[in-house]
């Protein structure tokens, strides 16, 4: 798979999603077709995740590990690479060394 | 001031710039007429930059104070609030509590 690299015509909330004290930073935006999306990075950390509506995750940088709910099988991941995550759920990320750019895609 | 809270027809680079082991991560952006920008938060730490080209600091969100190379003076800056910082020099940051969300306009 490719990596998205950029991302256009983009309404960018200016103000930083800062979570897990910093381990995890991101900032929302929204495209012309109205899909929200938030651009982010996760820091070597092993952090876990709720959701409200389903995500995909698009790795843009580095590499994580991640589990799902009532998953036992970690599975790797990296740029280039999409997971998606149910909505109402949760999911566990781990990232060492490099740190782990992402798109995350709502809805 | 009032406070930048959307940056509008961005095209938005998707892989974080990450500085001082995750002190300070942004990622870069480029307007519709060319500008080009980055939007990043700052945690708490005390950090010192050197700029290229010019920079405007723009804040959207937390607090700060800043130290321009040659000044003996700390000043404190917020949301709705700018500095500047001349080319090929160097300034020092330093965020306590709240992050602090930037624009930093570059040129």
């Amino acid at each position: 798979m490719s990596t998205t690299e950029s991302l256009q015509s983009a309404t960018v909330s200016t103000k930083a999603n800062v979570y897990f004290d910093g381990k995890c930073v991101s900032h929302s935006l929204t495209l012309a077709d109205g899909s929200k999306k938030s651009v982010g990075v996760i820091l070597p950390s092993t952090l876990t995740f709720s959701t409200g509506a389903p995500e995909i995750m698009e790795g843009t940088g580095g590499r994580c590990e991640y589990l799902l709910s009532g998953s036992s099988e970690w599975v790797a991941s990296g740029a280039g690479e999409k997971f998606s995550v149910p909505g109402k759920s949760s999911f566990q990320i781990r990232v060492s060394g490099e740190p782990y750019s992402y798109i995350c895609h709502f809805g």
